[in-house]
């Protein structure tokens, strides 16, 4: 049975269900990062994955980072799946511009959340819900 | 028409062509590093693929994380698609332990690759040819 991992959970706030990923918003303030963590017990790795479940999941990921594009105008989206931490396959997805705190480098490890206000967050949260 | 970026070719050894992307191999002996380019002229975001061949690149992501895995035996595998310094699409594959020199943070900017001996990358390279 699909579980989503502790430490996702603490981190992120829900957004909604696709088809296959339940999708989750860092709470991130300095960035727009999505996180898509796919809803079948036990997966660690991409190949883990059946094809069509994989199938899925790069639809998932190419349908999140159009969207996070024309939401936010970002000059490039970044897409990782890393899980050193955090075994749970989950694919981040996320708005980067030149002058983010991290720029260029990669936001994973990079320096400490700031927490969004609820307002912000759950607007953004209703324009990806709402998004195509 | 597809044209490898300067400095992805600089970084690199090639590998091999799969139906969709020319397999790489990232010169730092540090890590079992593949960087997979879809042949697809000014393909910059994975959403800027067909559908098709978003099926292809998935399924060659998967191709390269279980071949890393079972020939290096590592605790996970890496995945990413960044762009932010080469913005030409490119796929991050690799195999990660702990203690291994970004442990548990990205490899991506941490530190100053350090060149393979030729006959240890052209071995790894006819494994990775050869594998499956």
């Amino acid at each position: 049975m699909f579980e989503l991992h502790p430490r996702l959970a603490a981190d992120t706030a829900y957004v909604v269900d696709w088809p296959l990923c339940r999708v989750l918003l860092m709470n991130d303030a300095r960035y727009r990062w999505l996180v898509l963590v796919p809803r079948i017990a036990d997966a660690i790795e991409i190949h883990d994955l059946s094809v069509s479940d994989r199938r899925l999941l790069i639809e998932e990921i190419a349908r999140a980072s159009e969207g996070l594009k024309r939401l936010t105008g970002a000059k490039k989206i970044n897409t990782g799946a890393l899980g050193n931490v955090v075994p749970q396959l989950h694919v981040h997805v996320l708005a980067r511009n030149e002058g983010d705190p991290a720029w260029p480098g990669p936001v994973w490890g990079h320096s400490p959340a700031v927490a969004y206000e609820d307002s912000t967050r759950d607007a953004f949260i209703a324009q990806i819900v709402n998004a195509r």
